[in-house]
C-alpha cells in the first residue's frame, strides 16, 4: 500500500491541465491558430531584456561560484537587494533577515502553511481561490475552510468571514489580484478583514496569520493599487514569486516575507526554515536568485495584458456575456451560459474555445479565460464567442 | 502553536552550516588561505564548458518559450533525451514516460518517500548516511532504522539487515557513491541486498521499494564501476541529480527514474506526480532542464577530485591516520583521534582545520573531510593535520 493520498493528488489531473492537454491534441490536428486556448496562466509577454542581460552579464563569472549552494535562505546580498526595493516601494523597513529566498509561489505558500499549521487547525481562503491550496492544506491534514464571494463585486464577504473563524483558525489566505477573478481587494475591504483578524486573535489569545499570495501584484490596470498588508497587520507573511511580473514561471523564483513585527518572529522565521528542509527545498535556484536582483524592480509588458483585458471583456460584454470586471492579474471570470460551467466548457470545445470550469475555484457555474495570450488570438475568437451565444439563445 | 516539528528542524541548524558559518567568521579575521575549510560538499571544479555554452545557446530562443511553465514531469523531449542516455549507459529500456525531471536530489528523496510511505511505515538506512534522509522520513511519520555499517571495510552488513527488515518496511535507501564514506557498495554485496529484499518481499506479499540515491554516480576513481541497480530489481526507484556532476549545486535539477517493470508502476507514477504537487513542486526548473538535456553525459574534470583524494590520502595515512579508503564521491571519512568526534573536531578547529564530527551521519567518532576544494588547500592543510597529531601523540 503506497500513500493513497498522494496516488489521490496525482491521478486526478487537474481540470486546467486536461483541457491544455486537449488543446495540444487539437491544435496538431487542426492547426494551432485555429484552436483559442485560454486554459493555462502562462504568461505570453517576453521578460523583460534585462533578464537576459542579466544571465549574460552572469555568465562570465566563475561558473563554480555561479552554480553553488545559496545559503537555504539564500543569498545574503540577493535578499537584501529585494528588502531594500520593498522598503522604497511600500515604505517598509525590512532587512536581508526578513526575506526567504524560495522555489516560486507554490513553495513560499507551502511553506508558510506547513510552518504555522498543525493537523486539526483550520485555514480559511475567500472563493473564487487557486485550487493548490487545498491540496497543501489539507495535506498538513488541517481543514480547509471557503468563504464565498461577496456578489456581485467578488469582494470579501466580511460577515461571512467573522462567523467562520474559530479557535481553532491558524491562517488565513488572500490572494489579490484573484486568479481566477482578477478582482483586486480593496483596501477598505482589507482593514475590515483585518479588524476581524485582529479582534479575533485577541478574543482567543493566539494570532491568527494572514498569508498572502501576490504573484500578480504588479499586473494591474486603471491605476487601482494593491495594499501591502504588512502595513496593515502585524501577523502578515508575505508569498511572492517572479513567474508572473518577469515572465518566468518554468524557473521557480520567489520569496517570503517574515516581518519582525510578527508575534513570535524566532520561532516562525525557525519553522519556516524547518518547513523548507522537510518539504526537500535546499535553496531557491541560485543563478535566477542572482537574476531578480538585477530586476528587482522590472515587468514585462503589462500594458499588452491591458489591451486583452479592454478587448475581451468589451467584445464579450458586447456579446451579452457577463463578465466580473477584472482589475488585475490577467484573468476574466465569465457566467456560464448554464448552470453547469462543464457543459458549458465542453459546449465551447466544439468552436474550439478553451475555457476553465470554475468549480475547482470552489465557485461553480462560471468559467476562467486566461487572456495571458496573443492579442491576434481573442479577435480571431470573437466569431467563435458569437456562435457559442447563439447556440445558447436558439435553445432558450 | 506553529508546527513543533518544523521549529525543531529550522532550530537545530545542521553541524555542517555551524561549522561552514565559523570557516566564513574565521576567513575574514586571518585570510581565506589560511583556514582550511573541508566543511562543505559544494563541487570546486567548475561545470564542464558545455554548460555554459548550452546556456548561451538557449538565450538565442524566445525567452517566452525557453522560462515557460514545463509539464508537471517535466519537458518530453528533455525526458527523452536522458531516458536515451540511461538506456544506452547501462543497457536499460527507458522511455520518457519513465523519466521525472526534480528540483535536485533533495526532491526527488523525498517525493519518492511520500510517495511511498505512510505513518507507522519503515524505511531502512545504512550508516553513514546523509543526515536529510531522517527528517524526510519522520516528516511523513514513518520509523527510520538505520543499520551500522559492516567493518572494517564499511559495506553494507547483510546479517544486520535482515534482521531488521519487517512487515513494516517500505523502502530501503542506498547511497552508493557513499556520502560521507566514499565507499562504493560491489556489485556482491548489492546482489545480496537485492536478494534479502526479494525473499522478504515475497514473504510478506509486498513489494519493498530500492530508492537509490546517487548524485555521485560519475565520481568514481581505480575504474570502479557502480552498478544500475534497476538492472537487479524490479522495484527500485533510481533518485538522482546534477548537482555534482556537472557541478551545478544550486540549480537544483535532477530526476527520479519510474521503471516500467514496478509491481504497481501506474500506482507509483500518479502518486509520484501527487507527492510532488502536494510538496509544492511545480516543475522543475526550465532552462536548467534544457541545459542538462544538451550536457547529459558531460562531467567536470573528475581527475582533479582523484587528485585531491591521493594526496589527503596518502598525505593522512602517511601521519598515522586511519582512513575508509574511498572509490567515490569527494568525501574522506577518517577515524577520530579520540571517541568524541565533535572534541575532536573542536582540537581541530585550533589549527583551522574545519572538519565535521559524524555523528549525525550516524556513525560517531569519526570525521568527514570533503576534499571538493583546491589542491593547495590540501596541501597547506598537512602541517595543521600533523600539529593536530601531535597534539594527541604527546597527551597519550
Amino acid at each position: 500500500m503506497i500513500s493513497e493520498e498522494c496516488y489521490e493528488f496525482g491521478s486526478k489531473s487537474s481540470i486546467i491541465r486536461e483541457i491544455f492537454s486537449f488543446g495540444l491534441k487539437r491544435k496538431a490536428e487542426i492547426g494551432a491558430d485555429r484552436v483559442y486556448d485560454f486554459s493555462l496562466g502562462n504568461p505570453s509577454i517576453p521578460a523583460p531584456k534585462s533578464v537576459k542581460k542579466a544571465i549574460l552579464d552572469l555568465m562570465e563569472q566563475p561558473p563554480e561560484v555561479i552554480h553553488a549552494y545559496s545559503p537555504a535562505p539564500g543569498d545574503a546580498s540577493v535578499r537584501r537587494t529585494i528588502a531594500q526595493s520593498l522598503n522604497r516601494r511600500f515604505g517598509e523597513s525590512f532587512t536581508e533577515e526578513n526575506i526567504f529566498m524560495t522555489c516560486g509561489a507554490a513553495a513560499s505558500l507551502n511553506i508558510c502553511i506547513k510552518a504555522l499549521g498543525n493537523p486539526g487547525d483550520e485555514f480559511i481562503t475567500f472563493a473564487p481561490f487557486f485550487p493548490e491550496y487545498r491540496c497543501w492544506v489539507e495535506g498538513i491534514g488541517a481543514d480547509f475552510k471557503v468563504i464565498p464571494p461577496h456578489m456581485p463585486d467578488f469582494q470579501i464577504d466580511l460577515e461571512a468571514l467573522e462567523k467562520a473563524v474559530t479557535p481553532k483558525t491558524k491562517g488565513i489566505i488572500v490572494n489579490s489580484p484573484n486568479n481566477p477573478s482578477g478582482v483586486v481587494y480593496t483596501e477598505e475591504m482589507l482593514k475590515g478583514l483585518v479588524g476581524i483578524l485582529k479582534k479575533k486573535s485577541e478574543t482567543y489569545g493566539s494570532p491568527i496569520y494572514l498569508i498572502t499570495d501576490e504573484p500578480y501584484r504588479e499586473i494591474v490596470y486603471d491605476g487601482v493599487t494593491v495594499p501591502y498588508l504588512t502595513k496593515y497587520y502585524d501577523n502578515t507573511l508575505v508569498c511572492y514569486s517572479y513567474s508572473k511580473s518577469l515572465s518566468l514561471p518554468g524557473e521557480r523564483i520567489g520569496y517570503i516575507v517574515i516581518p519582525d513585527q510578527l508575534a513570535d518572529y524566532k520561532r516562525v522565521s525557525s519553522a519556516i526554515a524547518g518547513a523548507a528542509r522537510v518539504l526537500g527545498f535546499v535553496c531557491a535556484p541560485a543563478l535566477f536568485q542572482q537574476v531578480v536582483a538585477r530586476c528587482v524592480e522590472d515587468t514585462g509588458d503589462i500594458e499588452a495584458y491591458k489591451n486583452n483585458r479592454d478587448l475581451l471583456l468589451n467584445g464579450l460584454t458586447e456579446l451579452g456575456y457577463t463578465c466580473v470586471p477584472p482589475q488585475g492579474a490577467f484573468y476574466l471570470f465569465v457566467k456560464s451560459l448554464e448552470e453547469d460551467a462543464y457543459a458549458f466548457c465542453e459546449k465551447a470545445k466544439k468552436y474550439d474555445l478553451l475555457l476553465v470550469p470554475s468549480d475547482d475555484f470552489g465557485c461553480p457555474g462560471y468559467v476562467r479565460i486566461a487572456y495571458c495570450v496573443a492579442e491576434k488570438m481573442i479577435v480571431n475568437a470573437m466569431p467563435a464567442f458569437k456562435k457559442l451565444m447563439e447556440e445558447y439563445r436558439l435553445f432558450s
